[in-house]
This record gives C-alpha cells, structure tokens and sequence, in this order.
C-alpha cells in the first residue's frame, strides 16, 4: 500500500517548490526544475497550476496557513494567558531566526516580485495585517499599554531581523530579536513619564 | 563644451544600473537593457566592468556612498548635538520611507542574491555594520540609556519598515516608522525600572 504514503503530485509540487524557492530564490529557480525535483514532469505542474505565478501564489498560501498553525499553537499552550502567549511568540520568533537564515518567504517574495500588480501581493499584504492584527489582541490581554502601536512594534522588528539575517553578519546585534523584543516589551509595560 | 556637462559612459551605466535594480530588482534586468537605457552598448559596458555581479556591488558602493553622506549631512546639521541627530536621522528615515517603496538596495540585493558568497554580500554586511555604529554613537551621546540595545533596535526596525513597504499595504501600521522609532526612543531615555 505504498501509493498511501506518498504524497500526491500536487502536494509534492508544492512542497518541492516551496523548498527551492526558499533556498534559491522565486525568480532563481524555475518549473522545469520544480517538476524534475518534485519526481513528476512540466505537463503535471501545468495541469495542477495555470503559470509559474500561480504556483508561487499558492506556495504563499501555504506558508501563511502554517504560520497560523503556530499562533494557534501558542493560543493553546497557553490559553487565557496573553502575557505567556506573547512571550511565547518572541521565543518562537527567536528561534526561527537562530533556525533559518533565509527569512520569511511572503516578505521575501514580496521583495523579489517587483511587480505590484503581481497576485501574490495580495496574499502577502493581507498576511502581513492578519498577523499583525492577531499580535495587537495578544498584546491588548498581555496588559501593556499601547497595545496597538506595540504589535506594529514587534512585527515590524521582527521583519527587520528576518531581513538582517541575510543582509548583516550573522552575529550581528541586529538579529538578536529576543533582547531587543523584550526590552521594546519591557518599555511598553512602563507608564510613559509624561 | 557639451561633453564637459554629459555623464562619462561609467557614470551614466552606474546610475542607469542603480535605477533599474531599484524598480525592477537585480535578477529582473540584464545588461543589455541596462547598456541600451544608458546609451552605450554591452561592449562598453564589459570594458568597464567584468561581469553583472560587477556591476552591481559597484551600484552598492554607490548607494552606500549616497547613505554615507546622509550621515555627514546630519553631523554637520547638528554640530555637537546627538539628541538633535538622533531625531534628524529618523525624520530623514521616515521621509525616506514616504517617498519610496522599494527600500534599500543594500537589503533587497541581500534578500536576491541567494548566493551567500556573491560579492555583494561583503559590500552590505560592512555597510549595515557602520550604519549601526555610527547611530551606536550617536545615541551613546544623546543621554539614551543602553546605547548600543538602542541602535540596534532602531536599525532593525528601519530594516523591517523599508521591507513592510513593500510586502504590507502602503498605510499599514508598520511602516509609521516615525511613530515606533520615538515610542522606542522615549522608552530608553527613562530608566529601567527595575
């Protein structure tokens, strides 16, 4: 009963090419190569995705859908507990970064992809708010002030540090997301002075 | 005397380069376009330079040499005065932000060029390095507690700005860098509080 295990085209074609992707680049990899490493041949991708452009749509979606699996996680580790969840967040965020030094995939594409009329930027921005808009309810129950202007924060450092992995020395100071994180927290807890 | 007033054909494929990477990133454009906008021809292009990867660490060196200036700019604005630089650098970094969604360079050729050991690489890690020490600088002389934290933190968030430009939407939260960087700004001149 082999055929249960193996995953189908689609899903190989998917999964192959959010990998190269990842790795090379959306424009440095294109469908021959796709089909060729997924075990299946052009005629297959094209009969499951209109375009390249469609495929990397879709690889977007799926990168997005397991995101939100992890903020779904961090909500039942820790339910009813805003506070343990955003801690939780800034340490899985940290890890990602020490774990992966090529960043987030939608951010990444929404670099590569110069054209604004592109499909994939739609899937991309409304990502982007979602997760940000999911950090500022965390946020809102985690007792801070300015909850708001504390997610815009957050995810917009944690954008930044995603992009220095690739643009500054690994070591830098910029991609040490956890200390600065807990210190932008740490400030936001306090009543401002004035 | 036309001659003395018209850019030498380096000059002009720099800034034809440094233009079309801009809008259509370093893998969306090749050198014959560039050779063509610039009007030369390959042939002139390849005396000056040895290959596109060439070209474009000098279009990096360029776009840094511009950054540079900014930084002197500031200096010579405010004379002796690290607070007021301070601010200067992220007003001149929000309005940056306001009138250009592609970001920096530096960072997007990071975020293309997959291959970590493309030249480009040493240009913007160097680069990315001295725009963190001399901000490192100026907020140890602004009376900011944990200077370097700080720098950090407000690069980082630059970083994660210019990239949220273009993967969220244009009036999105996380690009009011000038909001969050005076948020974080505020929160490390009061002291910790414990």
């Amino acid at each position: 009963m082999k055929e249960c295990v193996v995953a189908r085209p689609r899903d190989r074609i998917v999964g192959t090419a959010r990998s190269l992707f990842h790795k090379l680049g959306f424009r440095g990899v294109g469908v021959d190569t796709i089909a060729e490493e997924a075990g299946t041949n052009k005629m297959t991708l094209y009969r499951h995705f209109d375009s390249k452009d469609d495929l990397i749509v879709e690889c977007l979606r799926s990168a997005a859908m397991e995101a939100r699996k992890f903020w779904l996680d961090i909500e039942a580790k820790h339910p009813n507990d805003r506070r343990a969840q955003l801690d939780a967040w800034i340490g899985l965020a940290a890890q990602a970064l020490a774990s992966d030094c090529r960043g987030c995939d939608l951010t990444n594409a929404a670099v590569e992809l110069t054209d604004t009329d592109h499909p994939a930027h739609r899937v991309i921005e409304e990502f982007k708010a979602e997760h940000r808009n999911w950090l500022a309810t965390v946020c809102a129950g985690a007792g801070v002030v300015r909850a708001e202007l504390l997610a815009s924060t957050l995810t917009t450092l944690l954008e930044g540090a995603r992009v220095a992995r690739q643009s500054a020395a690994r070591q830098s100071p910029s991609v040490d997301f956890a200390a600065m994180a807990a210190a932008v927290v740490e400030s936001f807890r306090r009543k401002p002075s004035r």
